[in-house]
């Protein structure tokens, strides 16, 4: 079986971060999930040429529309602002390439459908890059889940709570512009949570939600004028799984000194769980049978027993990185493409994961509980 | 100055507590604040004579009215179950006597509101029992978010988390009964939670709430059958506050392994603010400002420069424990009999926390945004 | 029975946490341990005469030979400086009285050794004011060890960091006078390691410790001038216990940064314990057994089932304080003399943590391991 | 400028970690730093080319010699078992070649000096494999000590615990050989501890230790029969630094519960620094001169202000794991080696740090303070 070809457009935060695990990916995991770095794009071929070498990509090309339809990329791997997933993304599946692309998957939960729905058509592989549940600690807590371990689970929680946008002087972004960037911190931060949820317990039913913009106008960095904040700072919700489980989201830009703040917590009647993406490799358990007096949480770091450590390092409690969670995602990426199985999370959870988005929005316009779409 | 003279109904786990402040308060902070432990009521005559002999009364009586009409009696302490406050307290009232009950005033706010203009009409000051305010951390907290230490606060997170009904094999007990205890949680835990956020942020506005019932039926203790559950296990709720701040509540008694998980994060432009109960020694604090690199929550240790926390030690991080938030509790209670002003919180307050609560069912019932009653 | 009377000297720090403790012990206790406050003596007929007001006591007096010699005094409750041990134990002995004394005993082994010698030959019972032993979790930490829970325990790790003199500014005081309070912080700290040490452990044979003077001098705070500080900021020590344990030892009077830092860990075959005051209501287990993939330390919150807890509180996780280890080491002095047993920690274990302190400082003197003397 | 090319000799743990770094450093610190996996030895031919493929080399090899010899390879990188350190280091230095080999160098100091010295006489670079040091935030610490930030310092503790012999029943191993391992946790652990000492605080003049085997026998994997343990499993020592400082050290491979407990505190008039490798993103600083009521410990979460970092990740907390801080070490090694320049930590580090451990070794067996050799 010869190696899948990625061809990656974007070179931001995410796309140096996709480039550096798709290099990682056959040191850690064997040359089975060893990608071939084939082709970068990026705005111009200057650009793309210099990420290429520096990046560890064969060539480099300032169109993405050439990297999409050169025959030597198998896999299309999009990591450019959210506006553009939806044209690359069908782009890639009319050329008949497996597609990879960031969250969220669209701007709206009906483009992320079309686009799921169009990849199913043309039978190529598609997934969405939710990286953070790909920590070992979080198969763990899904098994415990799953397996009885907490009892009958009935009540979640769950944060993702960061302050990149926290300074009121912080300049106006794409992010801040609705028709590029989607919903704001829902989009940006709540995707992963809600996937994160998704993937703990099931689908989402119902939410009641609550958007707050604090900084309602910001600074053109170019011209110094104020120009409008078009989507929310903070979202909250009140939330119901389709299991009937009840919960709270919590999700903000401005979340002042937190750094990356995805937490939640599981309540069952057998014990609970604690988890936060700051001390990534810990989670915490409490196990209500424990002997009378002896009971509390208990710190259970990160080691070779728990899912896909090992591959990084034989020792428990050193630690993986946040490019190790990519690392891992980018190797499912190839299993999930060389198998020939459906992976996920793939387009349908993006879309799904854009579903409940906009059902938090609309309750919150109209104040009122609102069904998540099928 | 003659030393203020307590009358205490009830022995349970508040009674207690509440005996053990009156006893201590002199010492900590000196003969101006030592109250006589003048009279104890009880269940009987017999347990009564032994809880005054054990705690340090001079006299016990089997009769709470007794004890309300007792001229050697200035202060009436109620420490029974929330439905027996009412009648106690009027009674006190109207006996002329200053009044201090425990929390929740009331198990309506139309009941609490009613005590509360009873005490104002009748000229007695009266004081409910929040002890969680007393924190000599959560008044640096309060000082921090009204002197502009946090810039502009934007977001409130709070939460009463508590496991003490977790075990599904709890007994059925009166704190399910919804004529005697009220809601569930929610009074017993939400009360404190609300009377803090409104410590720090001030009054609320309006609530969407909704409760969780996670265990339908217990066992009756006496009869082993199965008896209804009628009040909530869970409490969760988006909230306003009237200054339009919005925030999140979650309160629980079936928080599986959360002992006293009263926590709060306050968010705002310059820093936020983190605390638990659990660990009520320490305040974090986040300062926006920190020269770049060195940012991060620091834990601030409780100690002799902050409020009240000098008259038990003067050496920092020796700490405080749970008592002795009621023992500053008591002297507060006395500095407000004695100094003729209104303290706070006082029976308004209480009546106020409990339109809160019932905002949130009211909220919950008809699965809508509901404003607090003014 | 009649209640026990109580004549305690002196009224800084240590002297009102006694006055606390004395009038708190009845009312978590129950009325068998219920001191009487009998009397208070402080510099001046006047300072004490505001003191026994202030604290609750029935009488003052300038004078401490007064109050030794009281008919009305059973137990004299020593609070003053280090050097003033030894003549006022000795006094209260040849009176007749009972003594419990503050740590540490003496200025040296030998002193202490004659205290506890004059007091067992005057038939008087013997406490020492060891107040963080009586923490209820470092029973519970006691009752692990010895009950095999760790299995075969080989290492121990304690340290007692504060930084009550670590501002280069701190003036000069009697701290740094050796002829006053004998060693600096081995006596004033070291001495409540040694005897946590003890508790847990048993025995020190041996030592080879290295002491540190980081600031040789200090301002005297009435003439300005520079004064030698004589005794040590820091000492650290291999140990050895009897049982052939090997440990270390780390005491710091200028730990920058730390408050109330007695930590401790403890390992063995089976497990590990890991304790620090700062965070005295939780005791963190590591339990080697458990099953793979889900070992970790949990942190065990001090409750109603731990020795103690429950006289102050039913609920768990509410959390004891510093002045409440006190109110449990009254309770011991009440329950030691009048029971007619022998307590402990008595004088004698006094004096032999006087001895290890000792051959901490030859050791260092001498740079060699030294036995601790028998 | 061509690339380096890297010959690997070992598979193991630490060998796989080195060929996960060589295959990242590329596309994280860019092309510069993108070292050719040219070569990889193992013990056969078969296991070599399994190898290479499966960790990103061109060519495998089951004879080492083979690769320190050929011409294609500039850099020998040994990740063997440390008894074999000295015999591959030698025979690459004799070949040209530059090394870069794990700690510890060697088993013995005089040995590691002789490298050392071979090493400077063939003017080829060479680099020791103390990864730890590479973390962003032990920078901070050092660039914060150095700068006085922290005011003069005047203690340092450091620890190094982990667990991986704390079960009685594991198995002897190559590990519990003095003639393959030298020491035992002091050469495998305490290498680290010293190193990074070394780095915050510069050379240690002197030591007194003491060691302690706590399993004198274990079962022979083969044969299932005891055999002897020959070096110790914890290493606890008193030491002073050149420049005055004094410190302990404890080091443990039977610490049972801890993980990668490599944790430092260091003390100064202005201020402290803690930190713990389990929680490697995290660096706890305490600042003396905050303000009144507002001092406290706090969590600098690492993030793209601290040195490289950024090449990592633009995001702060989103937190970097073990295998980066090798490819810190693999880029600092390319640095190194391409600038010509000598590096740290070098074989002559490699050798400082075993003269430390020696002396601690020395004063166990005498009993006595121990002069670090020159």
């Amino acid at each position: 079986m010869s190696r899948l070809r990625f061809g990656l457009i974007g070179t931001g935060f995410i796309g140096r971060t996709h480039a550096i695990a798709l290099n990682a990916s056959g040191a850690v995991f064997g040359e089975r999930f060893a990608p071939v770095c084939e082709m970068l794009a990026d705005h111009t071929e200057e650009a793309a040429r210099r990420g290429a070498t520096a990046l560890g990509f064969a060539r480099g090309t300032g169109d993405w529309r050439e990297l999409v339809a050169d025959p030597a990329v198998d896999v299309v791997d999009i990591c450019t602002p959210n506006y553009l997933h939806r044209e690359m993304a069908l782009a890639a599946i009319a050329a008949g390439k497996h597609v990879y692309c960031e969250k969220p998957l669209a701007n709206t939960a009906q483009e992320a459908a079309a686009i799921a729905a169009a990849a199913d058509a043309a039978g190529v592989r598609h997934m969405v890059g939710f990286n953070y549940i790909c920590n070992p600690l979080l198969h763990l807590a899904r098994e415990m889940i799953a397996s009885g371990e907490l009892g009958e689970v009935y009540a979640f929680r769950g944060s993702y709570l960061e302050d990149y946008m926290s300074d009121p002087a912080s300049p106006w972004s794409w992010r801040c512009d609705r028709s590029l960037a989607g919903s704001g911190a829902l989009a940006d931060l709540g995707s992963h949570l809600i996937n994160l949820a998704h993937f703990l317990l099931g689908g989402i039913a119902r939410a009641q939600g609550s958007l707050q913009t604090v900084h309602a106008q910001r600074r053109d960095p170019a011209s110094g004028a104020a120009r409008a904040v078009e989507n929310e700072d903070i979202a909250r919700a009140l939330i119901e799984f389709a299991s009937g489980i009840p919960g709270t989201f919590e999700i903000s830009r401005v979340a002042t000194g937190r750094k990356c703040g995805l937490d939640f917590t599981v309540f069952g009647t057998r014990g609970a769980l604690e988890f936060g993406q700051e001390r990534m490799n810990e989670l915490r358990w409490y196990e209500a049978a424990a002997r009378a007096g002896r009971e509390g949480f208990r710190t259970i770091l990160a080691g070779p027993i728990h899912p896909d450590y090992r591959a990084f390092c034989p020792a428990p409690g050193h630690g993986l990185g946040y490019n190790d969670l990519k690392t891992i995602e980018v190797r499912n990426v190839v299993r999930t493409i060389t198998s020939g199985a459906a992976g996920w999370p793939d387009f349908h959870e993006g879309a799904r994961v854009q579903r409940v988005m906009e059902s938090i929005e609309r309750s919150h316009a109209e104040r009122a509980w609102t069904e998540v779409a099928p």
